[in-house]
């Protein structure tokens, strides 16, 4: 059992839409990712997926709405809506989720993360 | 669905030791609770619980070491390790853990909070 300082992990890589595995309980993962750009419209069937912005913002877009996340501030996306994370500069974002997330949900291409690191 | 702000959130109480709920995903809670003085030594049968700080610093006692968590550091407790945290001064704290959780665990007493407000 040790403690995992959030922004040394987030020193550890550069790339963005990959995220790394930093912890898990309960059936669930702690991610951290970078995205810049847009991400791709994608769902989860079966997982509810949370992001709380560590540094920077970003807009999680729905097809009816955009949200603008900020530091400190998460978003609970329920399984099953349509949602792109698209960042105008680099943001930096925890995740926590059920171990089966990929992270183009539906919508698999080669963004598409199969087997994510663990850091 | 809406965002939530964390900093909004925490100035909304001030008592310690009182969990609120501030989300819910895939059978999980996310809290916020304040910490201050020392808590009770307990452990939780069924549940890993997550402590991430949001603001301040507390240690984490266990019968055999003690973790010192800071700003941006988290800690999983996996299930079944007694476990006290004993905050020196005022911490603010997130937590992930299943719906399930008691604050105190297997040690129910009067710090013991049944149903967690949401706020």
């Amino acid at each position: 059992m040790e403690k995992v300082n959030i922004t040394e992990k987030l020193a550890l890589f550069n790339d963005f839409w990959n995220p790394r595995i930093t912890g898990e309980l309960n059936g669930q993962h702690v991610k951290l990712v970078k995205f810049k750009g847009p991400f791709v419209w994608h769902k989860h069937d079966d997982e509810d997926e949370m992001f709380l912005v560590v540094k920077g913002e970003f807009r999680m877009e729905f097809r009816d709405k955009t949200i603008l996340l900020r530091e400190n501030e998460f978003l609970i996306v329920p399984k099953g809506i349509e949602h792109r994370p698209v960042a105008e500069k680099e943001v930096s974002v925890l995740l926590f989720e059920p171990i089966t997330t990929l992270n183009t949900g539906d919508a698999k291409s080669e963004l598409t993360k199969m087997n994510p690191e663990k850091i």
